[in-house]
């Protein structure tokens, strides 16, 4: 233990929690052939990323005859299941997305009651750009309204899934003071910080030091770093005292020039660069622990 | 002159820009009588600012008939005139507004060519929350998109208003990135950092410690504290070598349950609070001088 | 109170303690005619002092007679008598001194038992630049090695005097770290952030906002500027939730030009700067119960 | 090339020196069996760094008889030769010591004109502190007065050796503004943040950012941190764009209970943590550059 005035979320002798998202939602396997697609890959690959160091997985479930994008419970369920049955990781389900209702969104959550499920804490704008063409290559408004953020609370504190407040932007951290005040949000919070999409806070050090400086005591946070400034912004927020999320989801290189054949091979680079730092990779037993997690 | 290694626009030995929002559009004189309607009220209010010490004014036009904001050409030259008449200020047009089209947004400003034009930076929830009574007063999805930002700059630079850069969050700085690297904007950039919106950064000094971070060199940037946190942000800014904007949209109180009888009365406090610190209030000379205005 | 999660020593809705340091130890009456040197000088200089706002008094003594730096218990104790008897600050007794014994430095705090006394932090080098003749006034080192801020802490302790931690420089706060750990130093902390010597941390805002977050939580900090920058630090920090001091021991001038006709004068500008930002100046009881201070 | 407006110095896409410091002067081969006493063990020593990746060694001399520190001539002399002979990395010889003159501190870089000479910016507690035991192993003042640092200097620029300046706290960066002003030090200028020695800023991710901030453009940087934070701070400062120090002198250990058993081993972790983050090790030519170093 140390001898600085350090506030537990900023201490980087606890063990650091390692979530892997296995799948996302925009790409597929003519981008990367690991991507699963049924819920045999996707238990496969939680395993594998179990194996190397994670405590949780993210899930976006995915309909196995295509790969297409699914929000269906049926979906979500045989996922879930089949990872259930391969190793004893937490679960954490996505609510993220564009073009479909709130009651749809929360669904899986509602049926399925898993241990944690994401929970996009503002609006912004959401693009891509490509500096050698100087142009965007997407860009839409991603709207995240206080009325939704609050209904999907309501629903995952009723089945008892803790919110993982997923940030883009330093306001997205402080949209969720109102929520704490209503009471809605329950200690200990959990914050994910999000850097590298264009149209969120920039992919740096500073961003990053700024966002976890804002979040409240009684709190977990973990970066998720987009693309290319992905493992420079893991090696900080080690640094740092805080967790890390990886997998297909957020970027798909090993190194520059090297795709990762699996999610395993992405979680097992964070647990090297967490133990090169001194730190070791929590077990979902210890992330439990430490969020207060009732469900599985 | 100082021997810090301090980039231009954060030397508090510069002179500092106040910028006076004389009028806004969510609030009537049943709230604060000294809001101007017609053009010789802002005229007179303008002049008022002047003389307090600001070098430039915001305007949100009205309808000089029952105070109802307006967006038409007419209104903004009417009071654009009158203000001319009345005081050599910097003129620096709205284009914030939800429910018209871009088109309607722009027109003043392609019309009438102000020096500056104001230009929303990302979108955002923006809302207002009530903390005795645990709930939102209002809330909604205040939308700019990339592709309506790319628009509005194009109309501005064509009539070569200078567009003033407003942030509300930590990644709307960070949206002007690729807009300086497809060429649209050009240096001297124009920021304005708006603290103390709920659904924005939180209002707060480290907050705006690393929102002035993230400013480009050869920039200029103000402060925008709203409502009750704003003369401590004020205060803040200043110490740090920015600008501020103070008047009736921002803040219509020049202390706790003292309402001010006109925006000179905000402008006068903003003032000697710079002369406090050992600064001086920027004329429009300087303004222009330093922003390389074109128009007037 | 306010939604945002802020630690208790950066909320920037509480009273902000005023220090003045009454005369310091190396200018005189050349240069400043207001200092004080009789104990009559102080107590009138400390009376203003407190009618202006000043919960405490920091106190260099000097010899009445001629004025000369004293580091005498009859001086102290005269002068405190008097102070005592004109109003009812808060005493801070000063122990900063170079080339005599420790037991000579704290002798006035064992004998007269005041509130408060000061404890240099750490060593470092202590200059006067001057940029126009590119040279140096004067440089020294300045040490303050831990042996002796051990002995002079113990010394404090066993007479119940607090001690106020004077740093320089970030690595001085880092310094009490080690002493909290030995059990030497109890909560509250008192800290004083001295920025403008150099040798020491750099006179900007980014220096304040680091050093004010190595403070561990159950502290108050005040910021000292300095010489030229001290206004501008002042607001700075009032924004920031700290305290402040002013006197004629860190800056004779009111603003470029105008030297202060007594340290009334200074810390009625501090006040009004307070109360600009919508803060209060606190009471010498305020500060008592929020130190839990023993002594008078 | 990011479209991030970050300042060269902080920029992350750029190679990373590393800097090795074969041997320290405290420890002995009781406490590391490693440490190279003999000009051919320094030499061995060195090509292990150089071909792990390190561009840059520092040096302190020892007496090949036993291992001692030694300030001589001769010894310097006999190293620096058998290093040139076995690998090309950049020269950088130590100046720090207690107890010698200025002169005989500065006697092997006048003598043999070294690419680099490092030069402590700074007077400050030099400490070690028992957590278990509670109380400080060691502890006394480092004097470095700015009489000294001046004198130093000067020497070094008559030579042509880049001054590397070791700051162990924020205002020992800051000390360096009056000698540039003064014209004492040219640009590029070569900073050294030493974290994590008792008596000196705080070993944290914190200090990191606040330190490199104060670095004036036209810079480079390095990390270089004491003890057990090293690693995290290695990461940190990668992330941030910095170049690292590592070696025997700084810290024994690859992990947690491993010793290394040469400076490569170190050099070689350090190198790995850089291509993990998608950086690259500088090479000597690359630095050389970089630094404009005019000396082998």
């Amino acid at each position: 233990m140390s001898i600085l005035p350090m506030a537990p979320h900023r201490d980087p002798e606890r063990q650091c929690i390692i979530t892997c998202a296995l799948s996302g939602v925009v790409a597929n396997r003519d981008q990367c052939p690991a991507i699963p697609y049924s819920p045999e890959e996707y238990a496969a690959e939680a395993r594998r990323a179990y194996e190397a160091g994670a405590a949780v997985v993210h899930i976006h479930a995915r309909d196995p005859l295509d790969g297409s994008p699914s929000y269906k419970v049926e979906h979500y369920r045989a996922i879930r299941d089949a990872i259930v049955d391969a190793c004893p990781v937490v679960i954490n389900f996505s609510t993220g997305a564009v073009g479909i209702s709130t009651e749809q969104k929360i669904a899986p959550v509602r049926e399925i009651r898993p241990a944690m499920a994401a929970l996009n804490m503002g609006s912004m704008n959401y693009a891509k750009y490509h500096q050698q063409k100087k142009s965007f290559v997407f860009e839409f408004v991603f709207p995240n309204p206080f009325s939704e953020i609050v209904e999907l609370i309501k629903a995952m504190n009723e089945v008892d899934s803790k919110p993982e407040m997923e940030c883009f932007d330093a306001g997205h951290v402080a949209n969720s003071y109102p929520l704490v005040d209503m009471g809605l949000l329950k200690p200990p919070f959990q914050y994910s910080l999000i850097l590298g999409v264009t149209g969120g806070i920039a992919p740096t050090i500073d961003s990053l030091i700024h966002m976890s400086s804002c979040v409240p005591e009684w709190s977990e946070w973990e970066l998720i770093g987009i693309s290319r400034d992905q493992w420079r912004l893991v090696a900080g927020a080690i640094a740092m005292g805080g967790n890390v999320r990886v997998g297909l989801e957020d970027n798909f290189y090993v190194e520059p020039g090297r795709m990762a054949k699996s999610n395993g091979e992405l979680v097992e680079k964070a647990a090297h660069m967490i133990r090169d730092q001194g730190r070791e990779p929590a077990t979902p037993e210890e992330c439990r622990r430490r969020l207060k997690l009732k469900n599985r």
